[in-house]
């Protein structure tokens, strides 16, 4: 009884909430919005990756006053994981998006399981989403395929997506294509939470990333991809100036030696052009003066060589930050610790409108 | 990056894990066990509640060195929840807990959504959770055709189910026939988790509560409930003597006065010679022979005597702790405090195992 009434003096008043801390109404986003997106650890990037959703990113922390990236742990183990590799691929990826430039200082770079609030919104949100609306989302319908059966985990995880994004009352969020229809889930969500408990989250805008996608170089139909059994055909971040030659120089292009742009009847030696474009800064119509009188085996040098010399600035700073492993769990720490600060006060409010205090 | 420097010196080790605080290998449950139960809030409980489970959770806290008992308000919010409604419930129901003779001191007393725990477990959990497996359990099969459609939480609670019992370690669960597959799930994710990263978690055993069945009043075919629309069906432990003495002389039973036990043939006096013995704690035979001599009529008056005398000082309590919100606010987080301890070592355990740190 004495330990109970330690507390007592805290709760005098018949209107007080029962949580621990104050229900203080949170602050919105500011001016100008937040950005948020994440990314599954499943170690050092592709090239795919990286001009599909990367160089974005960095470029977004100039534009958005507040910006937020996820490693977003929780979701990669809707897959079986091994969890020692699990580890590596979480500090893999903080080395990765620091050295493609992003920020710890401007945004905030964090681990998802480390920041308790997304597993409690999503089980909130869980209880706002029907169980058909995820049937035909396209994480279910692909992957639950690939295995005889999916898991709840797998089922559900749009759900978490969507409070991954309204846990920081987000404005923005950069995706792909493929990702647009969870997206629209999240904002459904905001919705039908606003309207049952009364307006909370922003609705949040698509950011559609860069349309240049990055195919294959084993099978230019294919995008690029982390689990492509192919280990020629995905060139990852992290390669060494001759692996990059050797894959380049192995990519299936077609029988015409000059080299042109058209996507659909000559996509081989397109994706090249894409790539090169992309990672020399230039237009894809720079690119092809640039390829004027070279037959496409003299192109992928020009091409290797234009990777080589954006890669290796960034796979040098990979291995430094390997090495210094303290700094990347530094800076893990205080992403979770600036994130946390960010969802607690959201949750919350969440709580205190659900009835749960 | 000085912000960033700040948490270096914490993690000097490359082994070390980086999560906040250290991962300790958590200890056991006492020897002799920890017992783990939850309620849904929903308000004061009735006959049926209290005889089927509380009278047995108290019994329990002289028979385990540690018991848990959880208002289990996220189960809750698996059916549209009034926020007023489910604060003032959440309260009642803890009113109930201690007026019933749960001693927070000796159980742990404390409301499930204020561990964050509970749902982050529950997130790696499902994602070890096949979906068909869920399909057939009881809650999905009765609550998702009273409504068009049932939400994911709906769907998914026997894993947060699953999560609650197993956060702590807990060896029994007191629980009715009808949850019998849920704690199944419970001792199934204990082995796939076990079995895929390791023993951690005791397979948790059943305790059959009491086989006494309080039947509805008004039709003694169908279980006392509390969302029964026949407002005479129910006796809820706060009723007033006159109350209880109306609902108990309106009771359905049959056109033989003489009182005999045989709920086959005779459910309805059946039911009043269950509830007898229960309140006067004697038993049926005991009950039946009390009655001997009494037509129908004259026997509800001695199990009204029996009802009022048992519930009247629980009524009383509970209405002096309505009336004290400051202590039972207190007792909620003391439990609330007591659980998280022993939550988050374990959650801590389950996140390393996983790969998360």
């Amino acid at each position: 009884m004495k330990r109970l009434l330690r507390f007592i003096h805290k709760f005098n008043s018949p209107k007080r909430c029962f949580c621990v801390g104050a229900c203080n109404n949170t602050q919105m986003p500011p001016a100008g919005g937040r950005v948020f997106s994440g990314i599954q650890p499943t170690g050092v990037p592709h090239l795919g990756n990286y001009l599909g959703a990367l160089e974005n990113w960095v470029a977004l922390q100039d534009q958005y006053p507040s910006v937020l990236y996820s490693i977003v742990d929780m979701h990669s183990i809707t897959q079986p994981q091994d969890p020692n590799q699990l580890r590596g691929n979480i500090l893999d990826m903080a080395a990765s998006l620091l050295a493609c430039g992003i920020d710890p200082e401007r945004a905030i770079v964090f681990q998802q399981s480390q920041v308790s609030e997304h597993a409690e919104l999503s089980w909130i949100l869980g209880c706002l989403t029907s169980m058909p609306r995820l049937r035909h989302l396209p994480q279910w319908k692909i992957k639950s395929k690939l295995k005889s059966e999916g898991s709840v985990g797998l089922y559900t995880y749009p759900v978490l997506q969507a409070a991954d994004i309204l846990l920081y009352k987000s404005t923005h969020v950069p995706v792909g294509e493929d990702q647009v229809q969870h997206l629209e889930l999240a904002q459904d969500l905001a919705r039908i939470f606003n309207n049952r408990y009364g307006g909370l989250f922003p609705e949040p805008n698509a950011l559609l990333s860069s349309t240049r996608k990055v195919k294959s170089l084993r099978d230019p139909s294919a995008k690029m991809s982390k689990s492509d059994p192919q280990t020629m055909a995905t060139i990852t971040i992290t390669d060494s100036p001759d692996d990059i030659a050797l894959k380049i120089r192995r990519a299936v292009t077609d029988f015409t030696s000059e080299v042109t742009f058209d996507p659909e009847t000559r996509p081989g030696v397109s994706n090249l052009v894409t790539i090169h474009a992309a990672m020399a800064t230039i237009t894809v119509e720079e690119a092809v003066y640039r390829a004027r009188g070279l037959d496409t085996g003299a192109y992928k040098k020009l091409v290797t060589e234009a990777v080589i010399q954006r890669l290796t600035p960034i796979r040098e700073e990979i291995e430094r930050l390997r090495s210094d492993r303290a700094h990347l769990e530094a800076v893990l720490l205080q992403g979770n610790h600036r994130a946390r600060e960010l969802a607690a006060p959201v949750l919350r409010e969440v709580r205190q409108r659900v009835g749960f205090c």
